[in-house]
């Protein structure tokens, strides 16, 4: 397979660093890169090593991984460690109609865009302009736009769907939306919220309890890299603390515990 | 949406206790529940909470999430918090082909097979017939058997696929396993294997390092549940200390690092 | 060395099952041991394989970690991965005077009596009798009893000494003793408390935040085994997802942040 | 208590950073404060808030965990955290000698030091000059020089103590001293190594099954701070992922399993 003209392709140095671009004519300027020409990748075999500044880098394909790797971001991002949390334990599939409430930067968007494909949709409220926009600039640059619809609302003040697979929120007060959610998930679908803080967690899961909701459950997820060196191996020295709190919960018609 | 006649649908009883059964006609033991006539349940409205044995329940449509827990098992299976992680970081997508090394009970091919459908599929290598028999079975209950062929083959014999997305293994010899890994990927695609324990992990990056990999690296996963309880928050006094590590790499043409 | 009449010897063995016992004249039974005779003991060298009922265990002399670890329990205790931290992070050392709010069943009580042992003093207060019973009994199991005071009181009602050097409590409002803990700390002395959950911590440091303390901080301590089997190495599968949360402060006269 | 000419004092700055210094005549530079004249600290009460160059400062006695937070370092020392694990583990106390192979920049030589004070003894091994140096520079500071004797040697030829208490080492190969280690120690007395990676724990526990040793056990310990804010509470996003890992045995005469 080789590079052609309008390929978006991901570029990975010999430090490991990684970089999604188009491939279009003329000069640009890539941020770790300096200014390329990216015409002259045109023809070259996908997984071949070539030479670009000064390194040696390999050229393959972008996938869905790529673009979240290498996402514009605004503001703090639904990490993928977390975004494939949601996907499990809401079953998204394809062909689901998930909403998504907090568009941010899109991460979670490209996530849940690319596993709804090709049959399904992925509605993406934010209340803030700045934000859709680079939501949308992201999900553009993936490839993804047929599968995300964007809305420039406060979800507080009602959602359009009705009958939705799942509905993942990334605000700060998921606990107010309980309502709103029930309302718009089908039978059987699935709440979730992403919260750092313990506060919001235990609004949300006290006013999910007040209404019909079974399957109601937090989970915490760390992750640590271990490295294989010549001499032995080890856990990375490296390691995020702390993202967020996953709230989980599933619809139903009446609550089973009374 | 009311309960059929050959729907899957899942009972979850009021201790949070879940059970996936079809409605058939006439009576049937499910452990846990006793014997019920699932007939009864016909024409019920999902969600709704209704008794059985002494137990109040609701009754769900069964999800892929539903299948996974509810799995019949005989080895130890790849719980859902890893095959999140293997679905997210090989970039699985609907419409993929991916080769599984190692069926087990079914439990990640259930989770595979969900997001490749409808387009793609899951090739399940296993020399067991034991377990291509019980992963076979937890694959048809999940209604998923369109997306998935099994063989009954010893992979290190080499397998016939060429071009595929993403090769995934749980087997006890991964390093054994990358040149063969290497000639079915396609450029870039995605080679993953689960192991528990360290050696395991240090000979496959060491085998992985003298091919054509990129975005070689390791993880370990845990997660840990948060209790809500009326007083206060705190986490789970249950974790689970370990489940396995997951090693990348994907597929190229010539090293990068020399 | 040889087991002498009335020494404290410790019994593992050949699981690794370990057991606390005082050499006396005649039979006695212990829990996991049967019937035994200790006196048959005497005259054995410490270090040395004996059948004991059917098994094979070696003797050896009881250390303040064995001690902790045969634990005669009424409630739950502070494992020794917790009362290390505290020991460490409040700078406890020989010649201390520590001051407990809440025995338990003495495990935290044995560990401070033999940091601050042979000059200082742990002063434990409980407001209920049976467990200053339990712990005074596994205190003079241990052979520390004169390092140890006891005082059968509601700390809520306040402290008699003054001018200690750290003060540690295990109470459900530690919140409370804020005040007569600042009271009774000599300036530069230590605060901790070890809560189970989040409420507790934070209603504990926002009260820490109102009086004159510095170095507020609260640490989470995990810990999980790595087992060496003959094929590799890999973590436990056993692990503790929680304990309690040990939040620290240090006495001055003036807050420091306005 | 007021501050004298001579005394060891801690100052603790408005952001929380630490420093240790004497009380001594004329001006000194310290590293983060600028230049200071500590002479004129001298009669000011403990615990009071004073300025120092433009900051608010509290002055407080120094605490052995602040010679060790504020510790002069050349390579990578043994954290708090893990100190308080081998100090728990090996039931190291008042009056214990304990030899430690391995000075480094004297971090855990503190630690020891406090607990075994005041009738017990560390002998600190090192085959590097510079970090005999450097340990007994920060000793001294700490004013604990009485407690410890450093020696310029390398262990792997043999240690002079018979009949120790405890033996802990931080070489990078634990392993090869198993045999001298088991021969200094006292029945029951305890062995200890911290060791980064994994194959260093797999050899030395492999060579401590060859010898008469019980309780063989190897611990992680990992720690994460909890944040209060006012509008809740979260872990850090700040966490170490990896320190060592600590493997512990006890000396007996013969092996309990065979």
């Amino acid at each position: 397979m080789k590079v052609k003209l309008g390929n978006n392709v991901t570029i990975i140095d010999d430090k490991g660093k990684k970089f999604v671009i188009n491939i279009t004519k003329g000069a640009k300027k890539v941020k770790g890169l300096g200014i390329i020409n990216s015409e002259e990748f045109i023809g070259n075999r996908y997984g071949e090593v070539l030479e670009i500044g000064n390194k040696k880098c390999v050229i393959l394909p972008a996938s869905s991984k790529d673009y979240i790797d290498c996402l514009k971001r605004k503001a703090q991002i639904i990490l993928p460690k977390d975004s494939a949390q949601i996907i499990m334990n809401c079953s998204i599939k394809s062909g689901d109609k998930v909403v998504e409430i907090g568009s941010g930067s899109g991460a979670l968007t490209i996530a849940l865009a690319k596993t709804v494909a090709p049959n399904g949709k992925v509605i993406s409220y934010d209340k803030r302009k700045d934000f859709i926009e680079i939501a949308q600039y992201n999900i553009e640059k993936a490839g993804l736009e047929k599968y995300v619809e964007f809305k420039l609302k406060d979800a507080k003040n009602g959602i359009d769907e009705k009958n939705i697979d799942s509905i993942i929120m990334d605000i700060p007060e998921p606990w107010e939306l309980v309502d709103i959610a029930w309302g718009s998930l089908k039978i059987g679908g699935y709440f979730c919220s992403y919260s750092p803080l313990i506060s919001q967690v235990e609004k949300t899961v006290k006013k999910l309890r007040e209404h019909p909701f079974v399957e109601v459950y937090v989970l915490e997820t760390l992750q640590r890299e271990m490295i294989v060196l010549e001499k032995g191996v080890r856990p990375s020295f490296n390691m995020l603390g702390h993202t967020g709190y996953l709230t989980f919960a599933r619809k139903t018609l009446a609550k089973v515990r009374v």
